[in-house]
């Protein structure tokens, strides 16, 4: 049994609590127009369609945040111990995850701009390259995994997660020097691929209390 | 017994962490006005007279997610299995509360405005029709409710959160364009009339630990 | 046994959740000086020493909340049932203690400001009130106090809270339109009283897990 | 057995929410920077650039707030009694590491600035004193520590938290007025020589749940 060095409840909790913060935090980034208390309808209206990218961007980051917690769940459900490494990894996580704000608001802001929507897909490919790295550590070191877990499946998990992680974002980040919008789709079609029922097939249990 | 994305538990305290999140960052919206150090008495009493109506939207959103708060935690004490359907129809629910801070600053900003008025009821009615969504989805699929839940309460729970909810946001979001007090005071009314007693009758449990 | 609305531990979550963010916002009003890259030393001290009042309002906000944290904990551990009203008058407390960063920043900005420092004792003083009405609820509804508390003892305690609370804030906030350094003062020993040992006297029990 | 103000798990939880607001927060100070809709792609590329060090600074902070919450771990795993005095000195400790967003954005807004990149290391060590404070009370009352903790290992690892804490950052925020970048590294340097395993040694037990 390796050494423990914190209770898995616990980080749990930790990140929970910045999922919720993160998820939250989305929002403030799109600021309230700066309007007369007499501006007219049509002023107000047009100031409020102008703030749609940063609506879109923000409905994006918050599905894909939703994603992420799912799948941090489901892969924290098959980990026995918490050792330095995986609360590590699990920061390196967690540091890319409540970054999301900043790309978030940035592509928002700037839905035309090539470095700005390429960045977001970046930030996104790291985020789930750290998942990806998380998966490859606990499944060389078997002994971390619950006992009941399948190996094969873990591993063929980890492959379906290079896939729809870090390949699709960079892919979708390099895109963005092409086509703002194919990159902008590509970010949507992850997020809500994970939507549909029965999309994650990443070998981790299915049921827990 | 339908497959559990994940423990109901896990989903709540994710949901409780926003709430509080939403409802203390609801005042961050109310800036500080800027002014100067050597500012008159009477000039700082003005700046915060002006702020009266950004108070009042603050406390009409404050009760109303308190109001939120507890119809969402007697729901989920009717919840027996939290599927992937349950999860997401919650996550809905979560992007339009998560969304409040912004129609209520904007409302505090400009309380003369119709579409900024009318915003708050459009974004409140849907927050409210993600309820209706949740019910009616628990209802038609039966086997997610806990075993002592009487559905016949429950099915009749789900028309009064239609009539409190949806119907009652989206005629004030269309009042506002007619007079801004009116639509204002039915926000406070629909908030307010949650903190009378018995007023819930929504067919969940009344009584958990 | 009076009808439960809520459980008393996610009210307690709801309420701690809020605590922590509302101790962690208070320095975000503290905003980084704007200035250039390439500022002097002289410069940045300078406006570093011009932020003395706001950390010196921070310093005071932050221990006020903890000592609000820890009267509010020893409050739940003595009652028995949430009830709607329990609930509501919780709330109440919630708005108040919410809105602490309001008045600070304001405070911290405008020292020499009557009306600015007034408020902070006001709001202060509201959010006291707050206390003394939920306890006096509890001691008129005697079954939702748990079955071991000592209602003399609790009573006694109502009436400290009065004094050391709504009494000793509105008592400041009048005499911030004399001297703001007085009201300042108050607010500072008000806090730091709490601080000393054996500091407490309302009735509730000291000792819980 | 000493009286108890507040159960333990209570107190972690507020400390917890506590960290994972700091964490998230630390991004919120990088500020989208406020670029035109038609701004070039090198413009938007140059900005980025210019938020180097805000990043940098960023990093730091978030690893030495992870630092920060093994280390309060455990430390807590260690106490067994939570006395007027364990919670007033944790609230200390709290109130320096809730500020720790305000030195972070000010040495990333000016990394060329002495005294900004000095406050870091002050505030740093400030936080790391408070460590301290909190080992020797607990060391000096030694029945607030659980029954199993080896006292001399306990107090080994105080010695080893002055060195590794207020000295090391008290010397860098001096070198800072020498070297901005010699003062950065040794932040850095600080940081991540916890994130090599085996970096802990404090005399608190390695395992819990």
């Amino acid at each position: 049994m390796p050494v423990e060095v914190i209770g898995r409840g616990r980080l749990e909790a930790l990140s929970d609590g910045l999922f919720a913060i993160v998820i939250t935090l989305l929002v403030l980034e799109i600021r309230v127009p700066p309007l007369d208390h007499g501006a007219s309808d049509g002023a107000v209206a047009e100031a409020l369609m102008e703030l749609v990218p940063k609506f879109a961007s923000w409905v994006i980051s918050f599905v894909t945040v939703c994603v992420i917690w799912v799948n941090h769940h489901r892969l924290f459900a098959a980990i026995g111990s918490v050792t330095h490494g995986v609360f590590w990894l699990n920061a390196n996580l967690l540091l890319w995850i409540s970054f999301i704000p900043f790309p978030t608001a940035l592509m928002g802001d700037l839905p035309a701009s090539a470095p700005a929507v390429s960045l977001y897909g970046v930030v996104m490919g790291l985020m789930a390259f750290g998942f990806v790295l998380l998966r490859w550590y606990l499944q060389t070191n078997r002994d971390l995994l619950q006992p009941g877990v399948d190996l094969a499946a873990f591993r063929r998990g980890t492959w379906f997660s290079v896939a729809a992680g870090p390949l699709a974002y960079f892919g979708a980040a390099g895109l963005a020097w092409l086509s703002r919008n194919g990159a902008f789709l590509c970010y949507a079609a992850v997020a809500f691929y994970f939507v549909l029922p029965h999309a994650t097939r990443t070998g981790t249990p299915s049921r827990r209390r």
